[in-house]
């Protein structure tokens, strides 16, 4: 079958094995599958994130990154045969997400981060059964696809410490920062400020809910902290809380991921703010501890989702809670996939691009 | 009167103006006050301590670092005179301890950090009224003068996600880390790994409570970990949740504060770990933000205690669920307080210096 493979640091379009469904494995046909920021950066410095990787921990992306590679971990796709030991309780047909890892004899194979197994940017790819979810009746495919970034936003979410009354600032409106306005206003928070540099980014965050959108370029988003009632000094804040003023914790969103930005954020909260780093900055960064200590910053960096928040999302976009539309930008076959990632590096051009290699 | 003063980062011992106790306030003579080891690093860096105070907030420490300053803000103290306005409900000869601010007219002067009120290293001191706590009878003076330090323990751990179930770590055992695992130990957590390099430090943290004490030369505090049931790796520990394993959130205290801790510990320790930033690092570090995000790590900066927990560790103290016995190793006058901030250099040496002002 046809599939676009990373090999030595470019991305070629070639044939690959057929696939066999093993044990509790269906064989689904790719109908859509996004293509990530991580993806792009992966291109050319997977060695870099299989090392660091390891030092985080190891098990997640344990493989070699200088053999070949099927990207592609945002997909819906269509389920065409069931291997021994399934229940069969999704038929062939089906249309299905799931979390982008397939139980194997082998262990745990995180698909797009591989070498045993192909992920979405491939005509087949082998799913764990017991992991499916259903695509509701009337989903369109393209916006089931986006289930796998929009869980990034409802881990995040889910790991900072909102209370009713806390303030919301993302920082950076790529996919990453639009599924945290996307979860924070699915789950009734707010106000939530965002901020990017690109006028296509700010109307996207716009579209899903946030209620202010700022070009950091010509406002600083801290600048709004005060005007919504969050006095910035520390001791200013102390002595409110001690007065009994009510103004929840505020919490920031990183949803860059370069260096300099997280010592920025500390510098420019107020005291007390947590920062939750959702933004994967891949470079040794500086942070003054001493400017946090005073603070009382906290800095919770957060990492893919549980499958309970994945489950979770796709019921959040199927039932308009989460409102995907407008965020594909473009679609694209296997032969074009090397171009489209070169077309997202402009902000301008894309949101978010999908590859069908069935077409 | 006299007092050690810091002019031209010198330490001199010289006549300052007598005090007069105004609105609220109260005049007390020092009985006995700690050495900080902020005041240490004070001496020399005072500039760049209230710079970056400045930036993180700017009321604690407002106050110009060129001109003569009184250290002190770890201090027992005896009610000498009441100013106007006073209720007089602790009377003269009474013995208190206090949060070390004081309300003025034109604002809280950080006592030990201010240019108008003279700290603890000075024979009399004005405080606010409203704010003393009575030393409870039979309580030691010199260990009533540890409830400041000891309340910097009580915060950190307050900020701490601790369960019934987590190993908690403590990297350093000065007078932080040494605050830190009383503590833990005077509210029921445990165990407890304390890690530092001195000798006379680990015997310290011995006696406080420490189950488990080690040299970082000989072995590292993260090697326990996993004897204690802790899995390493972020994608076992991920499993063994899913499978249902009881194990609680690992929390380390960085009692440091020096430069390159940090990333190490975000290494180190496994994924999910609260990392509890309570050594005041006052230089830029560095950190990798991809391997704190692929754990998953939370970095907690905190700074003081509230008025509610400084009341909380005089109790510890006093009702003996903190035991500082044995931590006040030398006492000195005010002509020796220079020599005593070049001992305290020496972590052989000493564990917690007393001036006593009046001799």
């Amino acid at each position: 079958m046809r599939a676009v493979i990373r090999r030595n640091k470019q991305l070629v379009c070639d044939q690959i094995d057929e696939l066999e469904p093993g044990e509790g494995q269906v064989l689904v046909k790719t109908l859509a599958c996004g293509i990530c920021g991580s993806d792009l950066h992966a291109l050319h410095h997977m060695e870099h994130m299989v090392e660091v990787s390891r030092r985080g921990g190891g098990g997640t992306m344990n493989f070699d990154p200088t053999a070949d590679t099927v990207f592609g971990h945002e997909f819906c796709a269509e389920i065409l045969d069931h291997g021994p030991g399934t229940t069969g309780a999704l038929k062939a047909g089906a249309r299905v997400v799931s979390v982008p890892a397939t139980m194997t004899a082998g262990g745990v194979e995180l698909l797009g981060y591989s070498n045993r197994l192909p992920g979405g940017f491939a005509e087949r790819m082998v799913l764990t059964e017991a992991m499916l979810l259903p695509v509701p009746n009337g989903l369109p495919t393209d916006a089931a696809a986006l289930t796998e970034p929009f869980a990034v936003g409802a881990h995040a979410v889910a790991k900072a410490h909102l209370d009713p009354n806390s303030v919301a600032v993302v920082i950076g409106c790529g996919p990453v920062g639009l599924a945290v306005i996307a979860s924070l206003k699915a789950r009734g928070y707010g106000p939530v400020i965002a901020a990017d540099y690109s006028p296509r980014r700010r109307a996207a965050a716009e579209a899903l809910g946030a209620d202010v959108v700022l070009d950091p370029a010509k406002e600083s988003p801290h600048g709004r902290w005060e005007q919504l009632g969050v006095p910035m000094a520390s001791a200013a804040q102390k002595m409110m809380r001690m007065m009994g003023a009510q103004f929840g914790r505020p919490v920031v969103f990183e949803c860059v991921g370069a260096p300099g930005i997280l010592q920025n954020l500390i510098e420019s909260s107020p005291a007390g703010t947590q920062i939750v780093v959702a933004g994967v900055c891949m470079e040794t960064d500086r942070i003054e501890p001493a400017v946090a200590i005073t603070k009382e910053v906290e800095l919770t960096f957060v990492f893919g989702y549980s499958p309970e928040e994945f489950a979770a999302t796709l019921d959040d976009i199927a039932e308009g809670r989460i409102n995907v539309s407008g965020l594909v930008t473009g679609k694209v076959g296997l032969g074009e996939v090397a171009d489209a990632f070169v077309a997202l590096g402009d902000p301008e051009a894309h949101v978010k691009i999908l590859v069908e290699p069935v077409r």
